[in-house]
């Protein structure tokens, strides 16, 4: 589910994916999403199942309440998502709105996922081990702290990929021609939706994808120097 | 602990304090950040001394784990934020490139500290509530929860907050107006050597707060196009 969340956030910081068109990459994206958001809740049916099977009460811990609400605000997002960057219906002023709640909303469930992750290790190690137990450090206790600790690790990295500008997505430098790659009557639609609607800001588009690339950074160090 | 944690890293966020001298910010920014330090560490004797007395092992769970990764990494960051920022020797174009590393790494301690607490409460719970347990909801451990959903919450805020480019502290208009407000010799060294440094990039300075404001607006939506 991690590795899964992981890929759909950082498909559009992959700069060989830069030459696939934008359409493509969007599919790739909430196909990926569409796919741990079906493993979640496979997991949580599983783990409901396993409750009552064993019974368990459900939802006492923080570790249920915290993980079923990544998953309550991981279908808004995925809805949200799904209504204003793909169908082809919002124009684009609602879509750069919501671009930075969208991405901030992903990274924080992110977050909530890993968070939620490591509290239920928590769980699991407390009430599994019991001959030795946990506070003995049995080898699986190493074992398991030793993936939690990885799982910080990865999930910081992807965060660091995610926050880096340089490793943006440039904007569009020709959307007509690379719409045929990933294009349906629908995705054309959208994609033109988007370049269409944003000719008052078309002389700032630059020409070829390693200019937009410098041209973030040179935002970012803008940016930089305001924080100095 | 988090709230001091929170108010250093949101201090630079608050637009009625762009009014008050670079220098003065990075002294409070900074002495948060050593008072977080010392609760931290005052809090982490005293669970060695709670474990020593009830001959509880140290350091074999998952939270103490990540938490003293958090505190270690805390320290590192105080130490180079303190040599980078606050001593005047650092160069500016050694300033720009630490400052996004310097800016990813303490919200990701922040974060990082949030997690620790979500499984020390996780811990706690377990370990306290016996007689009714923590699986039998009794109003402790709703409460406790409810505290624990408060606290990512509080850390989202924290995060979006700290992640937004129009509250982002414009730079400098005339450092040299603003240096009697909490100048030393020392600080005045420091910002003469920040603002004497980047003379490449003045003219891009922009005269007036609101102006910079609306500029780093600008760098977002340029920023929002390119993820479109």
């Amino acid at each position: 589910l991690v590795s899964v969340l992981s890929s759909a956030i950082i498909v559009y910081r992959l700069p060989w994916t830069w030459k696939c068109s934008k359409l493509l990459m969007k599919f790739i994206h909430a196909g990926l999403n569409t796919i741990a958001m079906i493993l979640a809740i496979v997991s949580m049916v599983a783990v409901f199942e396993y409750h009552n099977a064993r019974n368990i009460p459900n939802m006492y811990s923080l570790h249920s309440w915290i993980g079923l609400t990544a998953v309550i605000f991981y279908s808004v997002q995925l809805f949200f998502g799904f209504a204003v960057f793909l169908l082809p219906f919002a124009p684009v002023p609602l879509r750069a709105a919501v671009m930075p709640i969208h991405a901030y909303s992903g990274l924080t469930i992110f977050t909530m996922v890993i968070a939620t992750a490591l509290m239920g290790i928590t769980e699991k190690l407390i009430f599994s081990l019991k001959n030795p137990a946990y506070s003995a450090s049995p080898p699986e206790a190493t074992f398991v702290n030793c993936l939690g600790l990885l799982l910080v690790i990865f999930g910081a990295l992807i965060l660091w990929m995610a926050s880096r500008p340089h490793w943006k997505r440039p904007p569009e430098e020709n959307a007509k021609v690379l719409r045929p790659i990933g294009g349906t009557p629908e995705g054309t639609e959208a994609e033109s939706t988007m370049t269409g609607g944003s000719n008052a800001d078309k002389s700032d588009l630059r020409i070829n994808s390693e200019a937009a690339r410098k041209q973030n950074l040179k935002f970012d160090e803008a940016g930089q120097r305001s924080t100095m």
